[in-house]
């Protein structure tokens, strides 16, 4: 059912805009079946979708209303996805975890967009000429109704090129409206500990490439209190980088569910509401004019309501907005300005 | 007060992210002294300004409830602004005027994001080397709270480079959430006939400019159903271009405010409402992946509250919207997918 024309490098855009199919029953796999169950591909394949049952399974059970609803698909040309979304929850106004496994070519520039070396990947290579890649992960955002519950993303992948090279990139993030810095010590201190256990150089690193990376360029702040952000990792053995992987996608539950057990039942005023509502106008300004992912998935033609299922339900844009002085929001304010060590 | 020095080629970026000093009263021209009141510069700089006060005075008007809040400012290195925001009016959610007057030097690829042919503007300048530019320009949006009443945007403006480039650019175009044929004939038609009036062939050659700006690719359906735009035009006399947009600017309220005062007191469901705040989702999207202003203000360290005062109050995204099959919302997306005649 997954037979498709590999993609060649004379190929044009080889995923249209129509090119997605809905299925009715959730495929095994969506790694073509010549790839044989060992290969790095399938292995990604299988932590990610593993992770994704088991972060929707907690969040549902912490939620306590709303199920996740689940759309399968396939492309033409190979690969497909499964879109997990829960709306309208009690505790979540909308909560996204998608798995998308994509065989396809890109232009140079996209891969630039989508690596920070781009230029390397693409080595070899005539100007023009279309990069063939096979890529699988796992991403997610939640949004949570609470003004005191932050906002959560991670996205792990694994990449390969048609000539062989491949590499391993992913982070995940929290994004609070208000400043708990217990709350912060937990999610980072986690991530840490995950970190130190593969490499003691990967937190510091990686925390760093964070707080550059979620940068609101135009604004000179960060979208939110960081956590870890990494790209282009080959410098280990591919077992080294999965085992890293992996252990990431198992702790994304223990980083964050614990912030919102503690959070959920808080008490808010309509100000701290819409004081939420003008950081999630940040967090869109952000997803939309900077973030890779998004920019990648919509100049290669990616499922645009899984793409796009990362930003909020409501978002809000004063003119001018400015924290009174001494507020808990002028509080968190220079904490987007000058990023801090939580651990 | 408005002295500083001359932009030149081997500056760094002459426009930093703080350059942007508050004025208590409003300058009578942000154009330098040195440029005579004959100047193109100074003369479309007051035609700007006379429109802005006289639109915002018809729509105050109009609005019967709130007023413009007017902030100026002047940029360290020549020029400035003035921006007339109004907030929760009776009428308008959010409705903002702006004037702008720039001197400064932008990378090459700032200037193919600020034009059509930007290829041609850099023309005999080296590979990196900055484009010391003039730019002066009126641009609006006005979102109303009733979901029967479209939201507005126009923009025009005059460029100038060191090099003895000039053209000027604009248009103007009207986003309903639903479709009312009357209005938009209204609407159109107003635009055609100033048109006309200049040339003939500008409202055809025009109307599709519009319609194939204003589409967001990645869902391959317009923004809002057109107008006219336009960019470059520098082939008739500087004072032929310099009349089309001044009756453009003075034909703002024409095309415009009869629609509102139509529609401002109509009944509607929350469903309504819900499907307008949707549409301005869309609007989002457009303004922060595509619009060539936005994106040439944010790359130029333009001042971030005037560039994105386009953006909504508020704005919603569900995943995997769609509307009934046979409802007035499937009816205005059928006119968003493939563009129509409306004169």
């Amino acid at each position: 059912a997954m037979a498709a024309p590999a993609p060649t490098k004379e190929a044009g855009p080889s995923i249209g805009w129509d090119s997605h199919k809905a299925v009715d029953s959730v495929p095994e796999s969506l790694v073509r079946g010549v790839e044989g169950n060992e290969s790095m591909r399938r292995r990604f394949e299988k932590a990610c979708r593993e992770a994704q049952i088991a972060i929707c399974k907690a969040v549902e059970d912490c939620d306590g209303g709303a199920k996740f609803h689940s759309d399968a698909w396939v492309r033409a040309d190979g690969g497909g996805g499964i879109s997990m979304v829960l709306k309208d929850g009690k505790v979540w106004e909308k909560a996204g975890c998608n798995l998308s496994v994509v065989y396809g070519s890109m232009p140079q520039e996209a891969l630039q967009a989508a690596t920070e070396r781009g230029v390397d990947r693409a080595k070899g290579l005539k100007p023009g000429e279309r990069v063939p890649f096979f890529a699988c992960g796992l991403s997610s955002v939640m949004h949570p109704r609470n003004p005191h519950c932050p906002t959560m993303h991670f996205n792990y992948r694994y990449f390969e090129t048609e000539g062989g090279a491949w590499w391993f990139g992913g982070g995940m993030d929290i994004t609070p409206s208000y400043l708990n810095t217990e709350d912060m010590t937990h999610f980072h201190g986690t991530l840490k500990r995950v970190c130190d256990k593969h490499d003691a150089a990967y937190y510091p690193k990686f925390k760093k490439w964070a707080d550059e990376y979620f940068l609101i360029k135009h604004r000179g702040e960060t979208r939110g209190l960081g956590g870890i952000f990494f790209d282009d990792q080959n410098d280990k053995s591919p077992d080294q980088h999965f085992a890293f992987s992996e252990e990431l996608l198992q702790t994304v539950t223990e980083a964050y569910l614990p912030i919102i057990e503690k959070h959920k039942d808080d008490a808010y005023t309509e100000e701290e509401k819409k004081w939420q509502q003008i950081r999630r106008g940040r967090y869109t300004e952000f997803n939309l004019v900077y973030d890779r992912g998004t920019v990648f998935g919509l100049k290669t033609g990616g499922r645009i309501e899984s793409i796009l299922m990362s930003l909020p339900e409501t978002a809000r844009w004063e003119y001018d907005h400015r924290p009174v002085e001494g507020s808990p929001e002028a509080e968190i304010m220079e904490a987007f300005k000058s990023p801090r060590e939580w651990v």
